[in-house]
């Protein structure tokens, strides 16, 4: 039985390189030919292992919990189009910058390419969307291997940590038979660890910046997406000394647990006030300084298009970074927190005031709002006020993440909110709120609507092997609810067929299938009471019955006000 | 507006070539960066267009109506993980021979790589899973462009009809404002058609053929799975003057409208026949013909590896013919239909009688199964018994292939079968099945597993937007039936965990989701009532419950008795 030796050693051996690189959890999608990997893995008590079936919500499962945790997720499955599965979420991760380890068992050479079952040509398969790739050797005694393997695997993992952090791939072609000794032990890694530094700025590089801002008439600050555990704290104590306005994008998590000296300092309603034309004449920046990804709003992105801020700084580790208007002049590649050691001296009230009092309108304005029977902004402005502290929320792309854009307003809760924007997909975002919900264990949210859920319905199966602790409020208006702000709204040609694509669908059958807690409601307040109610199950669905044109004009009513009020006040 | 008159015809002139090299449907995922394709699809009188929300199904459901009518079918989609989406289907095409046209719209250039939303590498985005690969231009005035485009996109499509067929891959870039004039016309193409030939035989390659098969003692003819269209009256008048025995894989469809005058020659039930070592020992051939791919049956595979007759020809039109054991002798690169063209004399009467009167026995056997409470054997038995002539199958991987091939029996009806056997893979079955019936519209049945049904659960939603006439048997075992067969089942050791994976769902409120007629069965006298009671809404779904512990019981019950039998008949 020494092929069963050498596979038994083979397996454990990749298991504990992972481990020693400090992954500590994998999603496992069952299959034949990966089955040595998955008992090493089931057998180890140090990975916490979770099933799937469906490898497309798997993968966006563990791209939850690696965005959740800042730590290497890995992915298990078999050969054949179960690896193909898993390249819409590995897209994502490449994006958004999230270490996934994919491990996609083989066949062995003398099965490739000869038609044997569930062959594919898995090498290289999700393309220039992993940092990295390799086809492992089959289980091999050679003195050589073993070595190589152990550190190749850390070196991999280690890849994917490296900011810009990202997926890689690793082929495991594996021989039958595929049982494997569970009584093995096997000597530990001879390589410790891997111990990963942040880019920094020097003291001439910080000084040169300091020379470049401090002359800023008219400073703005903009933070997009930050990642779990940025230092919020350092932060505002930055901000404050800076006293720049800062344009805080929902996924900047920047709008919870404001500190109370730099509440003002936070603008949070800028999407609506630059669509104010005059506001924009405005509020024309001399300097900007941008941390985290390009923001959410629309309005901002136009408004710094045509404003083309003489200086442009964006703060970014990734070589490539972030800047679909062209209007970055200075790129600076470290990580954001490198910023902190500016003493940025500059002085310019005037601008600062401008922003603080618009932005006081807006939040008037929105304090009033309570849009219309079918509008989707109330249920969003009611979530986020009803919230407890402590709460995470997973945002569906598309609409949600604009209305909670536009909807959330800063507040002293400690509120978290997590969506997938590296390429905006409306696929798997159910799986990866649950992903995100298995890390933080904490009040856990998913605001989506119908199409986006529809598309991950697969994701629910999670719950079938694993606890899971989530209320989902689906925003149901029947279809796709962006194209009705989009110009193809306002063409009559082939618009419901194409674009509208209502499903008259509802999902209290879904519910059903899951044994889920559920409740269809039709208003805000019905809303309101139904998400004060206790959480009876560990998955809560609330639909909410929503209607795209009622969406429509109570969002325009909404900016129109803000753009009245913010003319009569100029 | 010379952009919109740009982008019209630059669209027009796509949808044209497309028309014009013999696309008839394009399935379309909703999407904003599409939208000018999607209009010219949609206006086209010419292309019947399908919607659906899940980009995978799409992909699946597109496959499912290629691989039914022999045909191109177009997908297309927005940027984004939506192209990623379309990977798991393009992979089972490109193994299983399908021509798809997958048109992915893209960001411009300007657009690519500078953190734009919703914007990936979509530049080789299928790897080595398509046949061709292009990014095309944007919509240009330039005089070469337009003559150009309607040529490469005629030439793409005839490269995915080329044998072997495959998919190809069309990223289209397209540069907001994305909407069109439906009013203006273009030119039509200068191009003409594409005239496909076969690949045939020489007369010197027929002759040489006659004399290498002339000397047959033990002649045994092989089909897998053959593409529709397959011309079987001439294939039987050929097996007729042949006289070997045929063993016919289910997905030949050999095993429906078999001519009385060639009944005996059909072999259907080698699967267990191979099972005894008694029988494999006196049936090794001394030259096999293959035509199509490899069959399912495992003990097949099994008894050709050992079996190694001297002269195994392989038909197959593709460089890499299918030969996962290394058996094969000679690969004749050529369409199936030229082998009808031999005359091959060769007298082996005790060798063809070693098999029919093996294949009697089984027969009499697979009659008289009755299965056991909790069995799929009757149930798959009783489907294919009840089945009306002009029927079509689509079976799911994994169990279902497995029992069709043990249980379908040969047949004077018209049963047509369909099986994503490219790469096996147990995901979008449920939209292949949707495919087949769209293009075919015949009584049309779906067998699925559980695991399978769910993972293609989304299938169902083409039925929001078109007719659709399909009954689901789904065999609920509760989990991964095929692992209880398998050497994983001989280790108690994370058993039920990571293989019987079971979920506990049962489908009845997925039926109501999309208001499907439902039943659930459990035990064969009540599945047979159920099949045959009126189906009264476009999807039915019967789900029968059974028991992984049973079947494996049952089957090994079958196989014992027909080797038992088949040794006393020594």
């Amino acid at each position: 039985m020494d092929d069963k030796r050498i596979l038994t050693d083979h397996v454990l051996r990749l298991t504990n390189a992972l481990l020693n690189a400090g992954v500590e959890a994998a999603v496992i999608s069952p299959g034949s030919r990966s089955t040595p990997l998955a008992y090493a893995f089931a057998a180890s008590n140090a990975l916490k292992t979770y099933m799937q079936i469906d490898e497309r919500s798997a993968a966006y499962f563990a791209l939850g919990m690696a965005k959740a945790s800042n730590k290497p997720v890995v992915l298990l499955c078999t050969s054949g189009t179960a690896a193909s599965n898993y390249h819409p979420a590995i897209t994502e991760a490449y994006y958004a910058k999230i270490p996934l380890i994919a491990i996609t068992a083989d066949r062995p050479h003398e099965l490739r390419g000869v038609g044997a079952p569930q062959a594919i040509d898995q090498l290289n398969l999700y393309g220039k969307h992993v940092k990295f790739s390799v086809d492992l050797p089959l289980p091999d005694e050679h003195p050589a291997i073993a070595d190589f393997l152990d550190r190749h695997i850390q070196r991999a993992v280690s890849t994917a940590m490296t900011s810009p952090a990202g997926p890689v791939h690793l082929n495991v072609p594996l021989r039958e038979p595929l049982l494997i000794d569970f009584e093995r032990k096997i000597a530990p890694s001879t390589f410790v660890e891997s111990v990963k530094g942040k880019i920094g700025l020097s003291e001439v590089q910080v000084n040169r910046l300091n020379d470049l801002l401090s002359n800023t008439k008219k400073g703005l600050f903009i933070a997009g997406e930050l990642p779990v555990g940025f230092d919020q704290d350092a932060f505002w104590t930055f901000a404050k000394s800076l006293q720049w306005p800062v344009l805080c994008d929902p996924l900047s998590n920047l709008r919870s647990n404001v500190p109370a000296d730099c509440r003002d300092l936070c603008i949070e309603h800028y999407d609506a006030l630059l669509k104010s034309e005059s506001f924009c004449g405005r509020a024309v920046p001399d300097t900007v300084i941008r941390i985290g990804a390009q923001p959410v709003s629309k309005p901002l992105t136009l408004f710094l298009s045509k404003a083309k801020p003489p200086v442009f700084v964006a703060v970014d580790e990734s070589p490539e970074f972030r800047d679909s208007i062209g209007v970055v002049t200075h790129h600076i590649q470290a990580a954001p927190e490198a910023l902190f050691n500016l003493k940025i001296t500059s002085e310019h009230v005037a601008y600062k005031k401008l922003w603080i009092s618009a932005n006081e309108i807006a939040s008037e304005v929105t304090a009033q709002y309570t849009g219309d029977l079918g509008d989707e902004g109330i249920i969003v402005k009611r979530l986020l006020e009803l919230l407890p502290s402590e709460s995470d929320v997973f945002v569906g792309s598309s609409m949600p993440i604009r209305d909670v854009d536009t909807f959330f307003s800063k507040t002293n809760k400690d509120i978290a909110l997590f969506a997938n924007r590296g390429t905006n997909g409306i696929d798997g975002v159910v799986s990866s709120a649950f992903g995100v919900q298995a890390v933080r264990k904490r009040n856990s949210f998913l605001l989506i609507g119908d199409l986006s859920f529809l598309h991950d319905v697969n994701g629910l199966a999670i719950s079938r092997f694993q606890e899971t602790d989530l209320t989902i409020v689906i925003l149901n208006n029947d279809g796709g609810g962006i194209f009705s702000y989009l110009s193809q709204a306002t063409v009559p040609n082939h618009f419901e067929e194409l674009f509208g694509t209502p499903t008259g669908l509802t999902f209290e059958h879904i519910a059903a299938m899951y044994d889920a807690q559920y409740t269809a409601v039709q208003n805000a307040d019905q809303f309101s009471n139904e998400l004060q109610k206790e959480k009876t199950k560990p998955i809560r669905i609330i639909e909410v019955f929503t209607s795209r044109p009622v969406n429509v004009k109570t969002h325009r009513a909404y900016w129109t006000e803000i753009i009245e009020r913010l003319d009569r006040n100029e």
